[in-house]
């Protein structure tokens, strides 16, 4: 897989609330947590849930390790660096609005200023 | 539309590798450029193109401006704004495996170094 094709399969599977609520709970669960713990919270049905994990799985954003009946799912965030190193390039144009903004807002109390006195 | 629902369609708006060359071909002009112009590099037909656009400007990531026959589309960042904040709490696990990698690789050359001398 090439980066365009693995960048495919990250935001593909950040495309869905509950898939990124799996993944925030495992963002919390240091030790992992069991599918059924997973499941618990979520609006949605087992066979549901096994669907997510297997886009999540992959996408490689998550690992699934298997002892006796309990499967636990560990986080595996290293696809979203790629997609965050991705996205960073455009960090300069929200900064820069910022940075407008903040000269506007400056400018105006300026003004003011010279109004009230 | 609320937050989560803004995530899925910027999420889905990225997996695709056209609609991120059309962001990052834009990202590199200041003063938007034409339809025709984003086209040519790409390797699609234009009503593909169109619809590229249509997904784009449908997750608020870019305007277009139409001045007689001529469509100026530009870059409109912000929606990658919060896709990227909720990428940012991932950050941490990156960091940390990089911290544990460099404390490996420390700790491998200080052994070495005293099995060389």
């Amino acid at each position: 897989m090439n980066q365009s094709e693995r960048l495919d399969r990250t935001f593909a599977a950040l495309t869905d609330p509950s898939r990124r609520a799996i993944l925030a709970r495992l963002e919390r669960e240091e030790q992992g947590a069991t599918v059924s713990d997973l499941a618990k919270p979520l609006p949605i049905k087992m066979p549901a849930v096994m669907k997510h994990l297997d886009v999540l799985d992959g996408a490689g954003l998550i690992t699934r390790t298997k002892e006796g009946r309990v499967v636990t799912v560990r986080l595996a965030p290293r696809p979203m660096r790629e997609a965050m190193a991705w996205l960073r390039r455009y960090e300069r144009f929200w900064t820069a609005s910022l940075d407008r903004l903040t000269a506007l807002a400056e400018a105006r109390e300026t003004e003011l200023r010279k109004a009230g006195k």
